[in-house]
């Protein structure tokens, strides 16, 4: 984490809640020299991050060892309206995380890594849905990365106007962004009398 | 854009779709062969994009001509539960750009790029706020990417369970999601007379 002397220890808990309440990060190789960023699922198991997908995986196979990745999640939080349009701006809360990914090995741990990931967006599923076999848990490619080189970025509250444009008739203000989720579509042959996900009952 | 027989003219136009739809960009930049990956604002104009950020520009700056970037821009459509754990995932859209980013130039064709930024955030902005002077132009870093080389990749629809999973008493469906617009919340001291940005008046 970007140690700061009394910001240590909040920082990795203000980092933690923003992985923990994103869905998608962000995730960037190099590949002979040119980045790629590609969207992956992933989860937090303790002081590490699992990604997992199938592009990246397949890209990182290449390499025997660790690859050098950057993992970055970004919450919108709302559009920053000032009433000039250079301080236009947006409030977000985002995590960089750096180092090395590497694949996760053993049926166990990849079974355990996939119960993280999908506990992650659905909280509680692994309980409610059939776990995976043999045949799956080797087509499962999970990569592991250490969350030690980690920066928090956000921005937070209203528009920053300069003095002399405060009075203007400009509307300015904030607005509010979130991820909301609507109401379940049931696969086609779902009974109408099977329960809805726990974690899904609130939607 | 990636080449595809019957679909290259809809690729573009569903490339557009998704960029003009995005909020936040995720850029990637690779700095002594570690990759980065930056949320930064953004905004289409015409076949190019244009990107700004504070931190991505001092990075590009040590560079005197373009610079490799990968632009990627995700958009979370649904959560997808499956009746087995493995078969779980995300509706998404994206569109990842690569190519070399350069500098704009000119204070003008500068003023111009920002317009193409704010309405990008909120539609019919410029007409409302006081534009850009001469100190702010100096201050603003705008990047621009040709839209040449793109692809995108997308997940629709709901799980693609096994046949022989079909019939478990599991729940499976699809959870939409969407970044929703929440109130506006004006800033301290603006009169209640205002009127909303046009843009604003909806959510």
């Amino acid at each position: 984490m970007k140690r700061q002397p009394d910001r240590s220890r909040d920082d990795r808990a203000l980092a933690y809640e923003i992985l923990d309440e994103g869905l998608v990060a962000h995730v960037g190789i190099v590949v002979d020299g040119q980045p790629f960023v590609i969207p992956m699922a992933y989860g937090r198991d303790g002081d590490r991050l699992l990604l997992h997908g199938a592009k990246a995986s397949r890209l990182l196979r290449t390499s025997g060892g660790g690859v050098p990745v950057c993992v970055t999640v970004t919450l919108l939080d709302g559009l920053v309206l000032a009433r000039s349009t250079f301080h236009h701006s947006m409030n977000y809360r985002s995590v960089v995380v750096i180092g090395e990914a590497r694949r996760v090995e053993g049926d166990d741990e990849r079974s355990r890594c996939l119960d993280v990931l999908v506990e992650h967006i659905v909280q509680g599923r692994t309980a409610e849905a059939r776990g995976p076999n043999r045949v799956e848990l080797r087509q499962t490619d999970v990569l592991a990365l250490a969350i030690d080189e980690a920066s928090v970025k956000l921005r937070t509250g209203g528009p920053k106007d300069d003095p002399e444009d405060l009075d203007l008739p400009v509307w300015a203000g904030v607005v509010p962004l979130t991820l909301a989720r609507g109401e379940p579509i049931a696969d086609d042959g779902i009974d109408a009398s099977l329960p809805l996900p726990v974690a899904v009952q609130g939607s």
